[in-house]
């Protein structure tokens, strides 16, 4: 039996921890979060979970072996830090730190002692990226075009963050498992219209053979948009995340020299069925596996610094109205 | 009764002389093209007009009073300075000139002369963005936050110019018009594919009072997108240039300090009656009473000049991967 | 405290249940079911409440002033009819009863006993009905020219009732509210494909003052439809229940006859904004209202029996290829 | 060369003319009209056709091989007798003719004449129809369950027929070249708000094999639908003629005994690439081809009388409420 610490209970702990107990063999024996209500609510969903009252309580423990670190990015190091060094295996949430020094230092301690990290860029685990990895991997769209994603709606925002830091990180994990290789030039634009948060951002992201990726995300806009184009030089897609039938449309489609013309070319459109679950739940099945048979996951510690590393950049471009930053 | 020539009978030229010919008062005297199919086409089009090989016979016929321009741009500029020097009115095809200083030197010349000069910025003279001026004019939407375009298609790849230059002049216009202000720093990102000239590209437009605006443009979309969304203090609105009937969407939505905390408010959507009507039509009949009546038009050089000058920008801005430029 | 009976605990038992328990001055008393599984949910649901294996037991109860009956329609009659003896009043599942005698008896039953039915015509309760209901009152629509309704998918086919029984109570109900009036004659068709239930029905429903109503139910639909309209002297309107933002677009458009010819209208588009929240929350804490003060239902059992009428007649049109039915 | 005399030259009718004269081997000699401004059109667009006052005159003419009746329904017969007398082919509108007996007549007098009659049914010739029939041919669909479709608008009211016998002779002719049997039984439901003529109608066919067809054809609908479902053993489809680029939607999708349940598949979405082109000018060409070659066209009289004994069996069971009518 691995036994799980979960700290923060706020939004999405309450997901991570249900989706670790009810995976076999691995059961939450703690729960921490500095809020009364929250661990009332922890106290409800599980029974049998001791309650804690602060991180340093909860990672010493000797009963638990994965520590999952559900709490604002701002702590995300420290706890991880401290968990760490007690020899648990740790499980954190998106984006990873708040800096890419604090993400290496992690990623050695780490290493020395054995133990795994897993940042939690659920959107890896949907049927619809794990679809769209296969139709990469598989040479479908053929050479890699251009990734454009939209993630935009009316609010939630966030204290602290701007909508970069808050939405970024879905896309950039993405975009960093499907093209496979790290981008080269960062350059980022927005504004704040309600505090020195950016509400509104778009980034553009250069990779290696052409390729070009880019970002718009939104509070402040009146239809809620999850669609993201990705062009290849034999085929097309656009997902849909907001579909429930066809998130995934393949458009047999393209553009060709004809001698000294350009020429068009247009055919089929094919939307596989997505296959369907919950991500948080393969995800957290996926890290047990990972712990058990000693793999490094696809989302480990070095994901998560590239992921913040991009973040790094596009705060730096950001402030300079869009310079491009060298990665 | 007013005499149109008309320079360039390809694609576009056709659909400005048909107005220009069922617009009372005026009627097509002159067609000019250098390709002979184009010429036939206009003879069975236009039996009564002349048809003539190059333009500088056209720019000198004394029975000519305006001097419609539809050919590429890097022609524009040496047409249109003819045309003036020998006292006819230009219009003349998106985007005016290829250059600012260009431009500068027709405007100062058209002055000089009591010559009118339009640039052929027809969507303002749609139905829907008659109707988001009238929205904004009225303080419907409040203050503005955003303006978010995106104009993305299969193709067609123009020879000689990017997708920027090709596409963005319309949304350029656009924003010119309903935004009311310059930008004052623009930067632009995008890749080629095919040759030197970018398919897919991104500006983000910084304007004052913490305006934002943005355009995506793309030749190698699988799906056509004609998508503006502009957010409001008080309202904001979609517009959908390819739905038939609900082509602006208007919706009580919006975010506001609520104390500490951000609140959300999210009322009834209303989607106006657009006009319809060809704009083009529109357009021409409103340089004829521009000229009769002696007024400027909003699509004046001076507005011409305006969204070239954001073209280079542009320009410079992509050749350095984003770097903000100033205008 | 108003204490309630639970009879049936399958689907949507659990969410009678709920409701009821969450309303104040409410609680579930008692739960029967006559399958294990299902008992042992309601257990974990609700583990202060007795549960019992005949539902003869539970209506003899004294602790229990309401029966919920959450069963197969064949069973509603002889458990209300117990229920009602016995003092309680009564909830039941749509459709009513199993024919029009057994509603009939029923409400005398009732009537006599001075207590309570209210049929579970969910539909009245939500936010989209109860606009279109304002929207009709307050005459926006003008007099009414037909209701289309449209409630198709793939299943889930149900045993021993086709899928008029099973699907079109909803419409019926809607249809009885909002028009206020009962339908003088119906027709209906269909065929059955795998057993000899039909799978795939239409039912046009003549109503007085030249208002005609049409469904269209099926189990074998590749997409899931749920999509009516509501046509108006003044203005028509569009309800698409799978719509989370604007589910109904009230479109200023019409004909008339202007002379010798028809002409038409067309004006804006206007979305108003549904309420949220449960409907059978709102209609659970409507049936306590009502009992506390002694007030009939909307969808008391004669509002039970018209519809059951309406589904007899069905069943008898259908039997002879939609041969009219007079009501 | 093949000569073609048009009868009717109103809204259809110089789409017709175009295609018969586009046609290589085919020219438009004579159109005849009874209204001046028709005629004054015709003139400007085919300067060298004879115009002529009467069908009666244009029927005598010897330099003419085809009669194109465009005209309305009451008038088929007559003018089609002449020309069939008189040697002509005849292309005449849908519906062929106002009663059966008017059809069987004309189908009688063609065949002793050896002359060939085609009756526009035009969407027989679309890329969609093609498709759907190629999909069935090839037992793609597996056995038929269901075709049901949805063709509603506002207006245009018709003077003289009702919204069925304007709009339903598309779905009939469609329906029987791809079912390839006719309906056993016909019911019809409808209402009229304006005259006596319906506005709004419903009608359901019974087919052999246990397939059901229904129509749903209203002049009174805020939104434009042009949908059918085509529903099959092993797959199901949606048309969606409004669409651009993906028309028809084959969804992998179905129902099947699973023991004693019923349980459901759900697999990939396909949309084949639908040819392009004007159906009209390859239904013309293809009536030119079987001239040639003495082929009886797929919409023959004979077709032609099986869509007008649909509408009479419509229009008996109108009358009555939807009894079912025989055929």
């Amino acid at each position: 039996m691995i036994n799980v610490g979960i700290v923060g209970y706020g939004y999405w702990g309450p997901n991570v921890a249900r989706n670790f107990h009810q995976t076999p063999g691995a059961k939450v024996t703690a729960i921490c979060d500095t809020d009364q209500k929250s661990l009332c609510r922890a106290q409800a969903d599980f029974p049998d979970a001791e309650l804690v009252h602060s991180y340093q309580e909860l990672v010493l423990r000797t009963d638990i072996d994965i520590v999952a670190i559900v709490t604002p990015v701002s702590l995300h190091f420290e706890i991880a830090r401290l968990a760490l060094e007690n020899g648990k295996h740790v499980f954190v949430e998106k984006p990873f730190t708040a800096s890419g020094a604090q993400a290496e230092q992690l990623i050695e301690l780490a290493d020395r002692k054995h133990l795994k990290i897993m940042v939690d860029h659920t959107f890896l685990f949907t049927g619809a990226v794990n679809k769209i990895k296969e139709l990469l991997d598989n040479k479908i769209l053929g050479d890699l075009y251009y990734f454009d994603s939209v993630r935009v709606n009316l609010g939630l925002f966030q204290k602290d963050v701007n909508v970069l830091w808050d939405l970024a990180p879905h896309d950039i994990s993405i975009m960093d498992y499907l093209i496979g290789l790290p981008p080269t030039t960062v350059t980022a634009t927005g504004v704040s219209h309600f505090n020195s948060n950016e509400d509104v951002a778009y980034v553009t992201l250069y990779f290696p053979d052409n390729v070009i990726a880019h970002l718009h995300v939104n509070w402040l806009s009146p239809v809620k948009v999850r669609t993201t184009l990705i062009g290849g030089q034999n085929k097309m897609l656009v997902w849909n995340d907001l579909e429930n039938d066809e998130k995934i449309k393949v458009y047999d489609k393209g553009a060709y020299h004809d001698g000294m013309m350009m020429a068009y070319r247009s055919g089929d459109m094919w939307a596989p069925k997505v296959p369907e679950g919950e991500a948080l739940k393969k995800e957290v099945q996926y890290f047990l596996s990972c712990i058990s048979n000693d793999i490094t996951p696809i989302n480990d510690g070095r994901a998560g610094l590239r992921v913040v590393r991009v973040l790094e950049a596009i705060k730096e471009s950001l402030k300079w109205r869009g310079a491009p930053v060298r990665l």
